[in-house]
């Protein structure tokens, strides 16, 4: 595999849907809120997502299952709105690859004629944070007006730049012109490994709010503990798996026969 | 995307122009005189040119909106000889990219019949200098005569190479047969953040006799100072981003799930 | 050469064949198991891969005689199973070669009509193994069944995760409906350079029980140690070479004339 | 500029020209040699080879025209046998660069028909070395037996393996069904920038006794002197150029407005 590829399950026939981004990142907020939303609304998977940007290796799930690294698309009908999740794994290992992988969405949003983008993620503050303020950035004025009623706050002094293929997906939906607004709640941001439901939350009832949705937030708390309990499970593993990285690094190098 | 590209708004006919290049570098002088030349030009966009090889980001711009990192194509018609004039936020962030961004500028070159390249940069010589000098370069020796005439100094003991884009241009010019000559103001080059309005302000003195330009001059210092002002602040921001790249990588390490 | 690429010497026509993979790794288990079977078998060689995601050398063989870092591919028609085995010098040294590479083996499956993949390695665990387990992962469930009625443990708290290209196998595998397992062999891990013959003995009672096949393993001992030997010499010379490759990286910096 | 280019200048018609390769690396000792032939030759050039895995530079030439580095293709008409000869500034600084660039000479030797490739090279022993060897490598077996007859010492003791350009030559060229010898004379290797005479002194006299070439070796001793002199001075201004690379570097990270 030599670029990333996404493969169709299904070709869904959707209403000009909006499409939903949330990727591992700060505070896991992204990537919460994007994947209670698959969980509560049932949504289907239609495509998968593969990239050699990601780490070379396939992860083995309870039972013996072992499987790529991926993002992954989901799909709802609304009554009002169609939507499309995109909930995954991983970011780009390569500086490169943020911006393949993000063509590669954007191709997605194209191929189903999606209307508008939204990206979600986390705003590292460096504190506590009780009452997360959703913090916004859109890839044009009208929308900017039209978000700032849900109460985000469109302010470039709070952020100065969105890092990832949260940022990227607008930047690459305006030349597509395709409309894509970003949504970061603020959260502490450290230690990282802290999932981050408080600001998952914030973000979702506000989300809820602009797509019109009734989602019960009830277990969202223990969804995202659950997740944390999976992170810190996973990050020691992780370094096990960064060690062995390394290892093997170095045996490649000693064995050329 | 995987591939720097193009995108043109309109495609202006004019009548062989030459091109200027100004872009980020020592001493910000080769982006403060071809931007000061944008502006005082009233020079017109038509082109954009994205890379894979700048920064996996968006900035922010006051009011909410997002955009990539990019170069910017603008025209003039003179009453002599017609301008392009290309600005940008970055040069490239791999050393293959330099190769590939300076190879697809020279393809809008090629599409516009370019007739000849003025790259403008900064050599950074360490000391404070009141009156610095213009260094060049050229792709040939017609080139080196003609440029001479106007105080340029040719002189490779003064700058043995040059890197980056302002240099490619002339290597990758003369692959394809078109003018290239690179000008060099002298600048302290340290600190690095500082722009230097003193060694714009001979560059765009020779230039504009060069092209047979009326420039006001008079706004360069403000302009300058406000530019400087700009970059203090991105400064920090910069500093900022490259942390949260650094949390991004680490996150994205300890989550996979 | 800008790609991965496999040079046929000659297209076998086997029978839905099964294709073992063993390449350098921890305790080199994978690739000692499947070089003995390709000696054991007298498998014949039929293409072989190389990758500019290998070191950038060539290898001097005993009489002088130079040749690429490369994977071979062997076929041995049996008299139940056809098999094709693919041993080699090396793993890629970039991540995103593992996918370039991983993605080439599995084009020679498709275009073989392989039936199923087996991919051999070891799993380092830090402490003499006497009698190393064989843990299992898979592309689906069926073959987690199926495989563990051979002993096979398929248990995710043993490996999280298969790093390189005998994990990326079974994950690629699966986009295209290949059926395929990987089994690692217990082993200490550490020294890296001591190859395991007690792992690659488990390792191939275990295949041979697949696969049908009847093996002398007698040899695989004093064979192991062989490799141990070469290893040890290779080792050193390893270190020269990177030495070497260092002081190329400097030389060409410093000469350009 | 995306991938390496050659760019022809013309197309001489030759008899099944050897090719003699000669690039910077270890003494200089191939570098020298084939540079050497060429003057002595007065051989031709009509090819050049550009590649965006060289260093993102131009080179200022005494006065002031900048070039690419870049590979050189001359050749010669001999009385015997015609000769192509490849010298250039640079190997690649990226170890996929190595593989990309090795395979468009393949190409040219290819396209020109070439019959042989001889690769020149110094092997560094870490003693001063009064009387050198030639320590060979070839890519089949009869070549090691005719190449044996010169004194050529085909020992893998000596070198276990090639590394850059000058190997993978050989490699690549055994794809293409081309028969291929690396000559490495032994020299000092350290200090670095010292370009080592007596090495290509030695290289020269075996390459003359093969080629059936009658070389006039006076002027090497001056040749390599003068190649000296001009190595400590880019040396010292190569410094400057990393250290400015680094600057830009910095620089660009700092300034996006």
């Amino acid at each position: 595999m030599e670029k990333t590829v996404v493969k169709y399950l299904e070709k869904p026939k959707l209403r000009k849907p909006v499409l939903i981004e949330g990727l591992p990142g700060i505070g896991n907020v992204g990537r919460i809120s994007a994947g209670y939303l698959v969980t509560e609304l049932k949504a289907k998977k239609f495509a998968e997502l593969y990239s050699p940007h990601f780490l070379p290796l396939v992860v083995i799930q309870p039972g013996g299952v072992a499987r790529l690294l991926k993002g992954e698309f989901y799909y709802y009908k609304g009554s009002k709105r169609d939507l499309i999740i995109l909930v995954g794994d991983s970011q780009s290992i390569t500086p490169q690859g943020y911006y393949e992988i993000s063509g590669k969405i954007i191709d997605v949003a194209k191929e189903m004629k999606v209307s508008e983008i939204i990206t979600l993620g986390g705003l590292g503050v460096e504190r506590i944070v009780k009452s997360p303020r959703i913090i916004g950035a859109a890839n044009n004025e009208k929308l900017v007006r039209r978000y700032s009623k849900y109460g985000i706050v469109f302010d470039d002094t709070a952020a100065a730049n969105i890092i990832g293929i949260s940022g990227l997906l607008l930047g690459l939906a305006e030349i597509e012109n395709i409309d894509a607004v970003c949504m970061l709640a603020e959260t502490q941001g450290f230690p990282l490994v802290i999932a981050d439901p408080i600001a998952a939350d914030t973000m979702l009832r506000v989300l809820s709010k602009i797509l019109n949705l009734k989602i019960d937030l009830s277990k969202l708390d223990a969804e995202a503990r659950e997740l944390e309990e999976k992170i810190r499970k996973t990050e020691e593993l992780q370094k096990q798996m960064l060690e062995k990285l390394e290892k093997e690094e170095k045996t490649q190098l000693q064995y050329i026969g």
